[in-house]
């Protein structure tokens, strides 16, 4: 991401030693600095070398940023979770969307096993400009969620599950085979990529105002 | 199943001889003979070597039965469809009930990108005693279901979708996923099992009385 | 599950503080609460914050409950079991199905390389009103059981195994593929869905009487 | 998609006579109709039963449209394809765009064993809002297009190649693991999808605005 | 195969005449010669070029051979099949074995399914001196059968199934994870390989009297 | 197995405690008691609860059993391995097959990757009745070594090697798919299966004599 | 390939007619055009669209060349065969090394079930500079040969075989985890690619000179 | 490796006292002995037992060698990696190839998602005469570098990745479908394997000179 954007960092097999010196060089260079996968003991050895560090527990992201910041961009990105046990994955999300300089709407816990959840919440569909939904075992509420809103619906498939999941396979081909048009996927547990996507998105809308 | 039910056999890999020879064989000790999978051409050589041969078309059935089945069992079986591609499948569990001689309510094209096709017809799902929800593609219509009906759930993926489905591998796997409990799956495209499952959930039921 | 059934919470991912306060709220509203995949040091913890916690060792669940729980459902549901490996799997069903108000019976180690222990215990097949049948490696126990059974059959596959068992592909593979109709087949371990399906078919039987 | 846009027709498994009815239908509704993956000797026999059906051959589409489609979105999609063979993909995406009324500037065969075709038209990157990329075999394209250009990728993977092609898998693999975050996967071959999606982002823009 | 055996030639991707010219070359050498996966077009090709040829057309095999082949071995091979649609592999390993000197013994259709067919010719498992069992579907038989015979197993995974079968792939794993020991398995619709090995056995048995 | 053989422990999964009390029971029942896949540092805890407990490291089997076991069967049992890292798994057939009353004759790391040594060891491979051939990796030794020997061969694909061996399934399939006819395979890893089908072969011999 | 290497064109999904106007914009440019997996039917076509075309029937290459191609760079490609059916994969690299103007060594049927035959070659693989080996079934054949030569190999399996072959990936997996180091892989079937990057070995060499 | 070169020992799964003692055996025939995969700790113990022992912490090679090794070979091995967390693996290739006498020139962190670094050293592709490119998640890096440089490429993809990477499938199944022709690959994270086939590379020209 360019001027004004996180740098960002890729946690899993780097030494505190070593994100600390990354993130020295970054702050050089850029208003906000992020981390992602940063485990909590991790993050109590990373707060003693690099001064002012944020931490979102539940997205496991460390960032050096201002206290408040303010939205950037116009529109606002919703963001579901289909259970309590993808929200990592939703965190992690948007505390990136966050760390970037957009609007987030969250809503959790609306899985299609609960329709009325979802169905009761029907006015936020409508009020955000595009969305990403998270969803682990069966992965299939982007299928319902495309199918009620009109806006970019950004899919998640997470790991969470067990048996014939294997590690997110299921929900990865559940959000590949949408039967509503106008779903696009990412990784599994790939919060990260899907705030990047819906905020090229926003930013494209920005450029052709 | 046992007397009374009726004898069936299994289309594919059996010349039209074969089959006209085991339903000759078969009628003789049961008043319902079927065979499932019969592509219409098939059919058309058969009807001429079976007296009293009907066709099924869209499910591929082909029976010699009494014109009509009355009901011999209490209790209803609800068939769900997702879309109109799953239809044969859907077709193949609900003719299968019906010349075992269970009452059958069917639902068609319910699929999830249109979930308020679905809950229009709730009081369906209330009125029914076991449901078998068929459904190809992303196959998350079982899911949803499961979250609404008090019933047990029979799930029947299908091969209905084309790339990432790989044969209907998905929807198998979202089903098997399901955040929902109280679904039992049975094989990619067995419609005919998922029939015999309900109908045995029927007569049990028959005998606790 | 509606009024008078369990709350159940999915142990995996949560700790023992959060578990206790979701037990908490839930038996407000409910007699019986109980938690599936409990760790025996899990429950040592758990045991000092919520009062009167039962465990159940083998079938890791831990629950608050009436010290005996009648059996509010007429018929019994069987659970077999293949190995002895499988029985943690086939304790979560038979407990859960407990828990939820159900007559249990239990007949363990009957796999199809001995299969005159199964044969000699013809007459619980018989005396059952739905079978459970659990079983890992190669999985086979579903398909014989179907063609002596005369009542539905729910397979549940285990991760018992290695090699090409693939963390129990093998067996979920060989149950959906049964030659013998009438086999619903739920998730790899999932003793829990198991029940629950069982439940559901024998609450079917109650509504319709 | 909503008033105005084209009402889509899903030509697999589907009879002449069948798509000519539900044609028929539909342009009562709506003022363009489409069908897509029909294979020129069925538009032979459609064009005898649907009169002003135009045949987009390459993309495999048949369309009741008016002759020429004004743009009715701001904002154009970038359509780019690696390989010859991947064309009917690109095409059907391309001609799903025109026709739901949205500006398409193509780019073909840019593949990254050529990087330089594709670096010397790097202008065409940045004057697109949203970009289609289809690619087969590797799959790579997309994670090359996405580190140069700023606004949203979305990836097409086809089930062009063969051997450890396993039918697209490798460059669906590919693309949900791309190293440029910025990426949204359809299902393979789904150019129809990739298109939607497109046109969800641009009509996001116009809400916006 | 040595001194005395047949040569033997794999059908498939060979013209009739590429086929017949490898018979002349070979009938120089050996006294039976054989081709394996002839379909009965081209044997009807074949017996007009070669002759003496005769046809086995349910194990789709070509041999020239004395009309009666009297054993040459002690011991008996026994071969069981679990369904009707297995019958061409199991005859491909019977006709195999009788061809290269073998005594078999065949039981057709003792499928798990109708566990008591298969216990009601327990006298065949212990009469014979190495079982090969033919299955596809959920591929059980050969562990029932390695649980009740006292003699090695050969196990043969057949493609007959549909879905979750994957082309064999189902039953291919269920032999693999045979919970009775003593069980070799070959590759999916081998019954040439299974026959070879079985007689392999009894040979060994000849050389160590 | 029968009188006289050995009864077996499956060790994993198993406490110490439990081990040594079906250890108790079966030693009253038969001369020779066994359990496998026992690392030593539970052997050290065992050895303290069973008496007269042996163990053999490399093969990870512990055993109740005479000092020296005489062979109680004709013919011999070889067994080859590809690799050193093979060893504990050809350790496992050749300790099993002792045990059981055979004669066993080892021959180590003969991998076709320097394939003189296996050939500068013909003589073993005729001067043994049956073999077990033990390969990791690519798991290409049994089709070389079908080729060479003229008795029936048993394929043991190990879980040695990384990456692309997908833990054990690229030798699996390689010996599944052996250009050599007679090659019966078992599941990864398993040792003990091989020696049970090796020593079922010996004993058919026994019989026929 | 860049001047006076050949053209190259993939024939599969392209006319007769797009072949030949391909062709002809071709020869413009370069004295040797070719194009790959052109059937016997198409090539009857093509001859009558293209002057001078030749037809390689095996490896199903046509090309527009010279009569006789004199090698123009030192050194020798040596391409071993498995199995006959692996032959048209073994011509394909054939003629595209001579096409290309490289010496070429061809030594067919040398698969592993008979080494004797590759043993008693063993001075080709001492006197050519870069072997490619073309294996399917279970493509053991690399392996053996990369430990008997001194020189890089480059393995191609192909899709001859069937069950658990799964389409080549039996022997490509085998080939990945070879035991021998200094093993190249190319995709399945793939002949031309193994060609090129032999060629490539050699003009590399020339270039060092 | 013939005379002169390194002997190597793989490292995981040996003691560091049984690498210690092969390691021991093998300097008296050797100049340089080397033992691959070797983590810190284990040669933190291993320097005490082994004099003399180098260690090469990122490539985790620990090698008994001169302390300056002069090239013996002419050419230069080129080494690119795509991503930091693919250099382990970059280095186990360069290590080796250097212990093994050959030139190597590094060039890390070049991946495709910022073309220009690789764009800004195409000097480098062309002053080597073999690459061996190394590349995780989507592993595009190859095709890319294939169809720039003129040399042969050895493409190794890495297990650097989560999600829908499975372990390095993905980057593995990339590679082989390369579009650019002329490049060989070798197993998942087998940096050592590559090094091999590129030091074959560089002898095979010395011979030819
Ligand atoms: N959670 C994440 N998931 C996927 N990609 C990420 C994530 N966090 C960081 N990245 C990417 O990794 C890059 C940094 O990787 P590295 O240089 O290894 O720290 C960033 O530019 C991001 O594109
Ligand atoms: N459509 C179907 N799907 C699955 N199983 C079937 C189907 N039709 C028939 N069967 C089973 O196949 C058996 C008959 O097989 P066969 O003896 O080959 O005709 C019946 O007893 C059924 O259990
Ligand atoms: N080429 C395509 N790829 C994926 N989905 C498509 C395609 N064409 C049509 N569809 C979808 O299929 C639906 C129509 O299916 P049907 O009712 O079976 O004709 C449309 O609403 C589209 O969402
Ligand atoms: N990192 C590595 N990757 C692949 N193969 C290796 C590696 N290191 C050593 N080897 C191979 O392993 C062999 C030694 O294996 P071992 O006898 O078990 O020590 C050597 O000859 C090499 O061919
Ligand atoms: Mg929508
Ligand atoms: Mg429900
Ligand atoms: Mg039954
Ligand atoms: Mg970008
Ligand atoms: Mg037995
Ligand atoms: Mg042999
Ligand atoms: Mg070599
Ligand atoms: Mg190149």
């Amino acid at each position: 991401l360019r001027t004004g954007f996180p740098e960002v960092i890729w946690g899993p097999g780097k030494t505190p030693d070593q994100i600390a010196q990354i993130m020295a060089v970054m702050r050089q260079r850029t208003a906000v600095v992020m981390a992602t996968r940063i485990e909590s003991d991790v993050y109590t050895i990373l707060q003693k070398k690099v001064r002012g560090l944020q931490y979102f527990e539940l997205a496991k992201i460390c960032a050096i940023a201002p206290p408040i910041i303010e939205p950037r961009f116009d529109g606002i990105i919703g963001i579901l979770s289909a259970g309590t046990a993808d929200l990592p994955v939703a965190e992690e999300a948007a505390v990136t969307a966050e760390l970037s300089g957009f609007r987030v709407q969250r809503l959790w816990d609306v899985g299609v096993a609960g329709i009325h959840r979802l169905l009761s919440n029907r006015h936020l569909l409508e009020s955000v400009n595009v969305l990403i939904v998270v969803a682990g075992m069966e992965g299939a509420l982007p299928s319902v969620v495309a199918g009620l809103a009109d806006c970019p619906v950004i899919a998640v498939p997470t790991s969470i599950g067990y048996g014939a999941s294997f590690g997110g396979l299921a929900p990865l081909l559940t959000m590949l085979n949408s039967c509503a048009a106008g779903v696009g996927v990412v990784n599994i547990d790939n919060g990260f990529g899907a705030a990047v996507l819906a905020g090229q998105i926003l930013r494209t809308c920005e450029k052709l105002r």
